[in-house]
């Protein structure tokens, strides 16, 4: 195979690109300098080479734990959980919460096989009871039907005293995905969170 | 700014990858095993190390002259201009081409300031006259606006004693583009060429 369709077949795998768009990429590669191409290859390396999840709360940073975990001005009894940490981003984004994070690493999905023990919710049980006073745990899955699932067996399962279990507002369209939402609509989603009951 | 943001803001400077689209493969890359991104990051490194144009037509390979030029089985007499390196792939695939390349580099566009300078002219017209026999030259260009504007400019210059001066049959729709056209519809053009007559 030469390099050139090599490359194309890497640009292929990846979600949303299919073979056009890895032959229009990689003509659009070999018709930049070099210093461009090469800048992209080596940032690619250093990425998987210095982002780690954080051992806490699972966020993709370059530092273990995160900058959001040890920032001592952000409220450490407040916990947002989402279901990537791709979605932090998107709430950070609005600049609307000072609370900390929790990554499940997915959602609830029988036809994929996912289930409670896929995701990271022994670690959200552990930090509900180690002592930090955690007062409140606002379930920031996305507003799908499994992200819909998984906050409902997440409030059944998050029993401890004195936590309040919210929801992130629905004010997301239904069918959405959290990590594209405007920073506006995420930011009015926070405000109007409310209390979930046990169902 | 963190290696997460670098890399997306790289991606984002691709051509058709928006802010969203970049996030989404950042993540999706931070998700891989490290050696299928590592591959990923050395196969674009070396694309640039490796290809460059052939110094006789254009097109972009690992060797100069390119393995197109210096087949001997392809037919030297028959040139086919196409606009870019990326063309000649679409006519390949195509399979019903056995003649030699040349590549442009482009097409005339006076609105971004491309003129018959800015393209690779005068190296065809050297080798037209370079007594290697060339019997016919086929315009290959798009079958857009200043595709058309660019073969009947190239129709009105290429006069060489001897040589035929084609247009590949615009069976592909107007305003389409050559490079994502499927085989069968580029065989079918290439076999209702017509000759051009200078205007």
């Amino acid at each position: 195979m030469s390099a050139i369709e090599e490359l194309t077949a890497e640009l292929a795998k990846l979600p949303g690109i299919g073979r056009k768009t890895a032959t229009r990429l990689t003509y659009h590669l070999l018709k930049q300098p070099t210093a461009v191409v090469t800048r992209l290859a080596r940032t690619i390396e250093t990425v998987v080479e210095r982002v780690r999840a954080c051992t806490v709360c699972g966020n993709l940073g370059e530092a273990d734990p995160c900058a959001i975990c040890t920032d001592e001005r952000r409220d450490g009894g407040l916990i947002c959980v989402v279901e990537e940490a791709s979605d932090i981003g998107a709430i950070e984004r609005s600049g609307e919460f000072r609370g900390r994070y929790h990554v499940l690493g997915g959602r609830l999905s029988p036809l994929d096989g996912v289930g409670p023990d896929d995701l990271r919710i022994a670690a959200l049980q552990a930090r509900l009871g180690d002592g930090t006073a955690v007062r409140e745990v606002i379930l920031a899955t996305n507003p799908s039907m499994e992200g819909e699932v998984t906050a409902t067996y997440l409030r059944g399962v998050l029993e401890a005293p004195g936590v309040r279990v919210t929801r992130i507002a629905l004010g997301l369209p239904m069918g959405g995905e959290l990590e594209y939402a405007d920073g506006v609509t995420i930011a009015r989603a926070l405000a109007a969170r409310r209390e979930m009951g046990v169902g």
